[in-house]
């Protein structure tokens, strides 16, 4: 077994998402490995990876309707409000949702469901460097 | 270190939970790894894989009681309905629970807790195949 | 590429968290693997793992307070109760936050962004003994 590691910055261009799928995939290919694992990481906790249905961009956008919802912006309940409305929700979401996706290799490729896209949510309005890191493993 | 890698499919009764515990313990078993890691990972945007209470079934009927009330079936906020009423929401709690497990193993074994089961959770109404693809690498 | 497994016991305070994060770097450390897979387990389905910010102790008492709006401790919705008014809402916090954290290592440390902390995040209302498991994978 072999890996390899690499790591990108993604500009987010405020609270919505990013899709990764392209980029992961170019290392993958890459990597020269054609089983294994490919392991994307997120080192942030405002900001979340997700695997998401890929073909109506509805989805997404009711995605969003649906977490605005469910994590108020501004909410009473929260205390930790330093950095504005949009602080603790983001923290929040990034809980629930996650800062990891781990993905099976095969045929040389991360082996994706057909609608399955992988997409960086950024949870904070304003525009962010998000730093990624992509590690592949295996034969 | 070594790697096996299996796909299956799984034909779900719609919306509910299949237990996939004993297959993918018998993966673990054919592969020969006896330390390392078991990554089970499903195609798919609108079904998940849990680690969830196996004794008592009330738990997975509490569960699915608190999704619909958390995602509810037909709701307004949801624009994406093409596919019916619980189109969104099982793109919703497919992102909120995650479509990938990655469990250690230990003496040839998912190393999983007494009262952990893997579960695959159906979140469409109607019966559908998913596949299903485990990937063991370790010594 | 090696690996190296290793188990350890936390006691827990009742609901709240515990910080994991110097306990896994030294596991870390320890195997001698300095690119690589960082795989945190936990056996149990009423407490989780999860990453969060680390700097304001505050984000943790909002997401406890989120949590437990979410998921009311005692709710009617629930039928599963053997265990008291927590016993459910345990599980479902477990399955919306996950019992595993998948981190990548380079330069012989789980590479974390500056404000992730690893967290051992207790649902019940009692201490518990939770057992972990740290899998380290590369080379």
């Amino acid at each position: 077994m072999q890996s390899a590691q690499n790591q990108f910055t993604v500009k987010t261009p405020g609270r919505g998402v990013t899709d990764l799928t392209s980029r992961v995939q170019a290392l993958v290919a890459e990597s020269g490995i054609r089983t294994g694992m490919c392991h994307v990481f997120l080192h942030h906790t405002s900001a979340s990876l997700m695997l998401c249905e890929n073909a109506d961009p509805q989805v997404l956008k009711d995605l969003e309707t649906f977490m605005e919802q469910l994590v108020p912006d501004g909410s009473r309940m929260f205390q930790h409000d330093a950095e504005g409305p949009d602080d603790m929700p983001a923290h929040v979401r990034s809980v629930l949702t996650g800062a990891a996706l781990n993905l099976p290799v095969a045929q040389g490729r991360c082996s994706l469901g057909t609608w399955q896209g992988i997409y960086l949510w950024e949870h904070r309005y304003s525009p962010h460097n998000r730093r990624v890191t992509v590690t592949v493993q295996g034969d």
